[in-house]
């Protein structure tokens, strides 16, 4: 019955993680560690460097969050009591922008927007992006409308004007121009959102959100159901702004003067928004460029397209600063952060919508039943009071632990240049990258390399024989991911260096059979 | 400070409802009351027939349930262990089976995909339907292409073919209408996903899912970024067919006899979903007639359209039987269940698919960080334990106190026909609708209720005269939504009947006055 049961939840991705030993139950968790159901009943302490891919900042079941979300409990919180005063998510939002203005030196006021997942949070902002995209183009619409009628009853209306920008004759009657300007800008104003997002992105994988996520096997079955991103590679400065000169559309205004009109061409609003993480997490761990980061909000200024700073997993403090991005010096027109801010217990997301781009009127049209809880956002507000505190304490012990930790991955990869290829990150989110193992002396690695599947043999064989939890990034899978609690230990992090030297040793002796020795001898 | 925090957040939603009192705090919450923070400083006893939006079938923190989650926290379960076994998961959807397989009296297998909210639910089957079909397209593309192949190879290349199918001469040259079918099939294969919905509907406000909702408001600003649906009248039969017959696309295909090849028209797979609530929340409480859910079931298996039964308001026993659709022998090829499956405390979705439908390689290509977190799991099998606890006791008692609440509102209604013109809905998913407002005394209901207003001034007006919360619904603003929990007492039910009754009495009198005291003299 058991195993009848597994098959109807998630029963192939099971059988799959399986055969590289990662069906293990985990019975219990505290800080940076997990206990899995060990085959002798014992609970067997693994270190976990996955972190519920980035949500455990604090690790698991910190104690203070357990009392706090179980003292709400115990005093019966209002969970679910909508459209009335939520204190808690003002205090969210409240210490939001405090951080906020401290970390980006601005003190422009943001509103926060509440949902319960980081995909959520980014659909969050795309709505609201294209409501305010909307607005932008009825606006751009009145006022060339009022200036086309302006023109007209000034008595230009027998007058010839300018239509070489048009493509019209030099001498053209205004009439004439003035139609030609409506039906240009009637296909101008039709055009859909551009959307731009970065190659190796990922923002989620609901309907939309899933577009903006660059994984083709991720998006491409579900490409009809939404619409479509441009996607930039990250890093290239020059290549972002071809896309956006691309992706330009024209409209046409009149511009007024006393006794003429003359034909002006102005930048439709058809660009909805960019979307960049300031490290790429399923991407493969990959930190933006200050360079790149300072084009990103060049390009986003001067072609008027908000942009979109995706802090879900970068965010909450996990790269020694509460919002990565504040290290590149990107600001961002909206935020989004979820995953630790719920503290591991709480599922939230609060997208941040700064001032100048915000629309009140979208507070009418968009909710979510389940969004701004009495738990959820009282545990984030719990999550915020500790990461704050001491004055930063927390950030710089990510800070220190992410030195640390990319110290020793760094002296291993010295020792195996040609297995480890290389490792990047900011603080406590490292990527490990193995290089091409075709010309390693495996033929099981090479191979499962070919499909994809190397990273998955690796965190299995780190696993058991190393009780060190953690898996590849989703689209790089060449690249295990890092993103331990501020509670890793010395040992946790000497434990890693200890494994990947195995590994990579295993690797270069192309030692097969003591890469999956694990899967026989398993004790959980 | 305070003031200006509280802008961050909803500010304009929240001076909107201020307006009409409604601007609570609530500071205690347990079974059917909550407690509204009093100006004396006290806790206001207020009966929620809102329920959270139907999210509380169980009450405001059910005792057991409250204890479950405390003792989950207590024994540092894990929360997010991705890709590790999950038992709860597995728990859950074991049961939801069984009911399934009960309340339907079928034994197919429906697979389970866990998510964080109802909205994302409705995602989860969008994004499988799509996948799904993108199959069934491949599928019948080679197939084709084989029937093809096989015609040319079976020496019928010189061959005549009767064309006119195709528009083509009796005696069309075989590969004259080869190259016919393939560029017809070739359009045929590129038509997006037929989505059909049904005027009324709510689906959820995310991208994809805020497609298929019908609320114009809250679908139009957003409608360049997702798929689009045809919306169908509920509970019109006919009309639902029409918009299949309009929808449908044809292919074309070979089929070979001995001697000759004969063109036959095929459907091609188009449509991607069919989605209905049984009863419709949002839409302003209307359950689907059993003509048409009959019609729903038989169009769906006529046309190959999967049909969403949307339960995440109706279900989980809110109806006295665990599906409302069973009620109307709908039989889903999806099930979408949320709200009230977290108890009112846990934030997360089931989706159901069937497994004739299921598409197992769904799981490699979909997936999410919150979902199928240890707490939320674990509470949705503690509910599911507590509804089917006693052979279905607690189903009976939701059943028993729709039919009290029913028959209270339907009193009201024979004493104010003018007033109040409907009362309808299924065991605790009641609504009650006022009539056209503009004959009545009462110049200020009218004039509110010419802007869709009037259902929060009844709000305010009953939750500060009657403490009784309740809410419009969001589509048909002139229906209340009434969805207590089983917890709820003759005495509330008796109180919420006097508050009509009040209501109405003003109405009828026209006494503006007196439906408004309740601003100045606000106690809490």
């Amino acid at each position: 019955m058991t195993s009848e049961v597994k098959e109807l939840v998630d029963g192939v991705l099971h059988r799959a993680t399986a055969e590289v030993g990662l069906d293990v139950e985990y019975v219990r968790a505290r800080g940076n560690t997990v206990f899995a159901r060990g085959r002798d009943g014992t609970g067997v302490p693994v270190a976990d460097f996955l972190g519920g891919y980035g949500a455990l900042l604090l690790g698991h079941n910190h104690p203070d969050l357990v009392a706090h979300l179980a003292n709400l409990l115990a005093q019966e919180t209002p969970v679910l009591v909508q459209l009335s005063s939520q204190p808690a998510a003002d205090e969210v939002v409240r210490t939001l922008n405090r951080v906020l203005h401290r970390e980006f030196d601005v003190d422009e006021p943001y509103f926060g927007v509440f949902a319960n997942s980081g995909a959520e949070g980014i659909e969050v902002a795309l709505k609201h992006a294209e409501f305010d995209r909307g607005q932008r183009v009825d606006a751009m619409r009145a006022e060339i409308d009022e200036n086309i009628g302006a023109a007209l009853s000034a008595g230009l209306a027998g007058a010839t004007v300018d239509g070489s920008v048009l493509g019209l004759p030099v001498g053209s009657a205004v009439d004439e121009v003035v139609e030609e300007i409506r039906v240009r800008n009637a296909a101008a104003f039709a055009t859909g959102p551009r959307l731009i997002a970065l190659s190796g992105g990922f923002h989620g994988k609901l309907v939309g959100s899933g577009q903006l996520t660059h994984n083709h096997d991720y998006r491409s079955p579900f490409a009809s159901l939404a619409a479509q991103a441009t996607f930039a590679p990250a890093n290239e400065p020059e290549a972002l702004r071809a896309v956006f000169e691309d992706a330009r559309v024209t409209a046409y205004d009149l511009r007024i003067t006393e006794t003429r009109a003359e034909v002006v061409r102005r930048d439709a609003p058809v660009f909805c928004a960019l979307l960049v993480e300031p490290v790429q997490g399923e991407g493969g761990i990959v930190p933006l460029t200050a360079e790149f980061a300072k084009q990103v909000q060049e390009l986003g200024a001067e072609f008027g397209c908000p942009v979109v700073v995706d802090e879900i997993q970068s965010g909450t403090g996990r790269t020694g600063t509460f919002f990565a991005s504040a290290q590149l010096g990107l600001l961002g027109d909206y935020y989004v952060l979820s995953k630790s801010i719920g503290g591991g217990l709480a599922k939230l997301s609060v997208t941040l919508v700064r001032a100048a781009r915000y629309r009140p009127e979208f507070e009418m049209v968009h909710s979510s039943t389940f969004a701004k809880d009495g738990l959820s956002t009282s545990v984030a507000a719990a999550v915020l009071e500790l990461l704050e505190a001491g004055d930063g304490a927390l950030y710089r012990v990510a800070a220190e632990r992410g030195r640390r930790l990319s110290a020793a991955l760094h002296e291993v990869r010295a020792e195996y240049p040609e297995i480890i290829t290389d490792v990047r990150g900011l603080g406590l989110l490292q990527g490990v990258e193995f290089g091409d193992l075709s010309t390693s002396g495996s033929t099981l690695a090479a191979q499962l390399q070919a499909q994809g599947q190397f990273g998955f043999l690796a965190s299995g064989f780190l696993l058991h024989e190393h009780r060190i939890r953690l898996f590849p990034t989703g689209s790089a899978p060449n690249t295990l991911r890092l993103e331990p609690s501020v509670q890793v230990t010395d040992e946790e992090i000497d434990r890693l260096a200890t494994g990947l030297r195995a590994l990579c040793a295993l690797l270069r002796a192309g030692d097969d059979q003591g890469l999956t020795a694990f899967i026989a001898k398993r004790e959980f």
